[in-house]
This record gives C-alpha cells, sequence and structure tokens, in this order.
C-alpha cells in the first residue's frame, strides 16, 4: 500500500504553504484533512495583537488560506490543474483568542464539488462557496468566515 | 511649534505596529495620516502567494490592520482611552496585485466621529464602520472591505 490520496496531497500543499513568505511568517501547518474538512494551526506567538491575543488578520488569514487549501485539495483530486483565488470573503469575529490558532474549512452548507468541478471543466473557470472557522480551546469559536473562491483551469 | 497631533500620534501608532509579530512579519508601516485617512504600505516579498502575486490573506490583514489603527487614531484625538477590536468584515478581492502593498482606510460613507465617541463616553463601548482598500498602482483597487469595529474603555 502506498500513500494515501490525502497524505500526499497534504505533503505536498504543506510545501505550496512553505513556499509563500507570509505563510511560513506565520508560522501555519497543516494538521489534518479528512471527512473533507482542511485542519491548520498556528502559534499565538508570531499572530498576537497588542492585547495578548490572536490579531484579527492573522484569524482572517489563517481562515483564507484554510479555504484556499481545501480548493486545492479539491481541484487534485478531481484530477484538475487550476489556479485558485479567493474571491471575497465574510468574517465575523465573536470571541478573544488567548491560545494556539486551529482553524477549519469545509464546504458551506449546501455546497458539493461535483457542479464546481463539473463547471471548471466545461468553462474552464468556476467558483465555490465554503466556510471556515477558528476554534477556541473551550469550545465555540473566535471567529469564522463564509468566503468563494474562484478556480481558473491552467493552460 | 511642538509636533502636530498627526506626526505624534502616527509615530505612537508605529510603534505599537511594531509590537505586534504579525505585523513586524507583513512589514507594514505607516505612510500618512491625513483628511481623516490612515495610508499604509507593505513590500510584496513578505506578502506574496504561489503565484507571485499579493496574498489574499495579506491584503485582508493589512486593510484590517489599516482600520484598526484609524479608529486608534480617531479616538486619541478624542481623548478616549480605550481597546479597539474588529467585529466584522467583508472583503471584495477585485484584481492581482503583482507590487507593493498599498492600503487606505477611513470611515465608512455616512459615518461621523462624533457620534462613536459620544457613545464611548456615555455607554463605555460603541461600534464604527469603516471602509479600506489596497490600491493598484495602474489605478483601480485590488481589493476593498467594509468593516465594524468595536471601541471598548479602558479602566
Amino acid at each position: 500500500m502506498g500513500d494515501s490520496f490525502e497524505a500526499q496531497a497534504t505533503r505536498q500543499l504543506d510545501g505550496l504553504f512553505r513556499d509563500m513568505a507570509p505563510v511560513r511568517a506565520m508560522q501555519a501547518a497543516i494538521t489534518g484533512f479528512e471527512d473533507d474538512r482542511l485542519h491548520l494551526h498556528a502559534p499565538l506567538a508570531a499572530n498576537v495583537n497588542d492585547k495578548g491575543s490572536a490579531f484579527g488578520g492573522s484569524l482572517a488569514s489563517l481562515m483564507t488560506l484554510a479555504g484556499w487549501g481545501l480548493v486545492v485539495l479539491g481541484l487534485q483530486r478531481g484530477g484538475h490543474d487550476a489556479e485558485v483565488f479567493v474571491a471575497d470573503s465574510r468574517v465575523h469575529y465573536r470571541r478573544p483568542l488567548h491560545s494556539m490558532l486551529q482553524a477549519q474549512a469545509e464546504l458551506a452548507h449546501g455546497e458539493t464539488w461535483e457542479p464546481f468541478l463539473s463547471t471548471l471543466g466545461r468553462r474552464g473557470r468556476a467558483r465555490i462557496r465554503l466556510q471556515a472557522r477558528i476554534l477556541l480551546p473551550e469550545g465555540g469559536v473566535a471567529a469564522d468566515m463564509t468566503a468563494r473562491y474562484v478556480a481558473i483551469a491552467r493552460g
């Protein structure tokens, strides 16, 4: 038995992350990809504000990255070669976070991969809606996001 | 003649920025504060994605920071001692940016400082709505944001 798709693809995505200076600076890393949900984390120290809690910009940035990574993985699994861009996002900041940033991204309620991938195949361009959140260690969320991403076929 | 309020306050804000690890990592700095508009910039190299353009997370983060800084300055000018938190935001990513990130933040259309400051004085807590954008060097915007910030009086 070789590596699972998940193990190979997340290793590759981790490589992409390490190639991006702002992602290296946040020290963001993948902690899991299962049940169509991508988990990232990043240490508080690299993402802290003037009040000793997580910087709002870092929360938004980590959720944006988690969503981007999920779309990249979904495209790879579907055998598509495409570039992924965030199109728009809406973030609610709910509670201050005083510990490690833990983000998860998944498809938005009611979204599925199939129409996104088939539209991309047909038109060379497609959009998909995701949701992401930053978890609080005590339960609940520090912030949540809904966002749309665009994939554009390469070549 | 001593320093203007603007010069003193932006120097102090630049100090706050430098105390925050994620802001240092973005290399964000203030380039101006005039006509109630705060200007920041950050080099592309520290904020680049896998495609050689500005990382969406960095655009969101710089606009969030610009808005936060504008509220901090508005409070200082009004003589208020309060902590500022971003409450929610909505970002549209319009065009890829291949050069230095230039952000500006100002009050949202129709907002004024007075009711925000007087509510804060009376209730110890108030909200204000801002808009921010990332400029393209050729004109137009790479991204824009509307966001609400909450100020909570200290002590």
